[in-house]
């Protein structure tokens, strides 16, 4: 995502998508169909991250194809320069926006990642983040993997909802509102929000070893993508650095223990999240130098987090590896290992 | 200090002074006498921070008076902006530069703290920063209080020399190294540089309760006020991330240790600190929002450098309470108690 705004000196997001689905019950305009659409993530946006590791927790990878932006853009759309040539090599388009000006000529607003595009017409169906990974569960079902967890658990969404809508206000959303505050005043208050929210989930992961309990659900997928940009790049950059992630003990290990997970940190390149962020943001940082810390050794260093119990996939399994072509390099994550998984050392 | 310029991309410091000295010996221009000069400092300041821990350790206050300038300043000079009425109260100067200016009419260098200025002509004397301290240890000593430390003892001036070179052009220049790179190139090669040097120290102090030994001298005076800045600002403003000073064991248990020690921790201002690099630098804080992070409690935490071994004052004895006049607000640094000392919880 690359979208917002300043309002009276505090930051908002702009909220407002495309906002089709993709369905299974074989009324709506675009019916669920492997091969027939492409996910385009980057692995630098924490809301593009979350459908990253959906997809592959849900072994959706033979259903639903995925392209990957590059970390940088400019302000008029994200870009295909990871590829050869410089163009997806499904969609051959050079830039995402293409395919928003495919279905909407004239696309009045931001062009944001993830987004799912239907590959015949090059048409965008849905840029609608946070229904996208829930659809993925929901309607997705016939072509997930065997093993695949169940993660919007029915006895447990209403008070996910609660967490997802705290989690985003003030913590999703919350370091954004730190690094865009027009203002001192408006910072300061962003800055209190903010760690208020860490406080409280630093309390409720204490005896919990997941957000929801016992097992891995959406909520966690939610949390870890902007945990594992903390350290890197919000403590600094959006100088939300009251402490770092890895002095808070319970969300630290709660951290690690998702990065160790298959799903998780296989799906990170830390390279690329700070080059986006430190990059694409020049109006607080300049200079576009980023900088080469913090260490990321202590990512695979024991957590300690099975003595809370649980089980990370419930009744289901992990996933395998990462297939090929979509393995992140270890130049841009030091932890990823031969088969694309995050190797934990002693493990 | 505020005085540097980018060559070739890499941060290169002005060292070019007004070297004049304050001498003993009945020769000089410029006689050592009491209540003639005025040191020039500002809290924010590194290099002004070493004269006004060694003028406090040596107990010069009565002999040498001291003006503060504010945290800001702009293009053209410090300030006296906390002063009532804008004014130093003694040179009845609203800048520092027009010390300078009535020294060398047209004086066209950077106006930088500390400074010494002869109080009965209003002319700056000296602002050669590294032989103020050493013309404090050398030159005043018939102005130093009873039980004065001896902080450039003869038997390790040699090493110490050494020391205080490396400390000099690898941390306490390397951070600004860091922190005014202009390009990525410079940037990677100076926070090598950096840590290269942290690591050096934290080994160094692994079992040296001090720098040069069992006892406190000039070198820990100059390490110490590069360590207080480090992560307030260093760490996220300049982009020395690879860790926290508090990640570094030795070297965070030996700048607390300082912290502690009377003469060090109730000589800082943690908010002028931030205030200063934050705002004075737009060129890589344009917002000018100064981080309301981090967390300052650790600092009076146990620190266990006793074990250890050493005695901070050698034969002589701790500087008493800091002065009425002299104090930094509890405002400005959350450890400072009535008598203007640092409150250490159980000590």
């Amino acid at each position: 995502m690359a979208n917002g705004t300043y309002v009276e000196a505090s930051y908002e997001r702009d909220t407002a998508y495309i906002e089709d689905r993709i369905t299974s019950d074989g009324t709506g305009q675009w019916p669920v169909e492997a091969g027939r659409y492409r996910l385009i993530a980057a692995r630098a946006c924490p809301w593009a991250n979350r459908t990253i590791i959906v997809r592959r927790l849900l072994g959706l990878e033979g259903a639903i194809s995925m392209g990957l932006a590059g970390p940088t853009h400019d302000a008029d759309s994200w870009t295909f320069d990871l590829d050869p040539g410089g163009l997806d090599p499904v969609l051959r388009i050079p830039k995402l926006k293409d395919a928003y000006e495919r279905r909407f000529p004239g696309y009045p607003k931001g062009i944001t990642v993830p987004a799912i595009v239907d590959v015949p017409s090059g048409e965008v169906v849905t840029n609608n983040f946070p229904q996208i990974t829930v659809d993925f569960s929901e309607q997705w079902r016939d072509f997930q993997r065997e093993g695949a967890p169940d993660l919007l658990p029915a006895q447990l969404r209403g008070e996910m909802e609660r967490v997802n809508k705290r989690v985003y206000t003030e913590v999703n959303n919350g370091v954004y509102r730190c690094g865009f505050s027009g203002s001192q005043e408006a910072y300061d208050a962003a800055f209190d929000r903010l760690f208020t929210a860490l406080d409280w989930l630093e309390e409720r992961l204490a005896d919990r070893r997941y957000l929801m309990g016992d097992t891995i659900t959406e909520a966690d997928v939610r949390l870890f993508t902007t945990l594992a940009r903390f350290d890197p790049v919000y403590h600094g950059h959006f100088k939300c650095n009251r402490s770092k992630l890895d002095e808070l003990p319970n969300l630290w290990g709660y951290a690690r223990d998702l990065f160790q997970t298959p799903g998780f940190g296989d799906t990170i390149s830390f390279s690329q999240i700070k080059e986006h962020y430190y990059i694409v943001h020049s109006d607080i940082n300049p200079t576009g130098i980023v900088p080469d810390g913090p260490d990321l050794s202590n990512w695979v260093s024991p957590h300690g987090r099975e003595a809370l119990g649980g089980s990370p996939f419930g009744a289901g399994t992990a996933p395998g590896p990462v297939p090929e072509g979509e393995r992140v390099p270890v130049a841009e994550n030091p932890h990823i290992g031969a088969d694309g998984l995050v190797v934990v050392p002693g493990a």
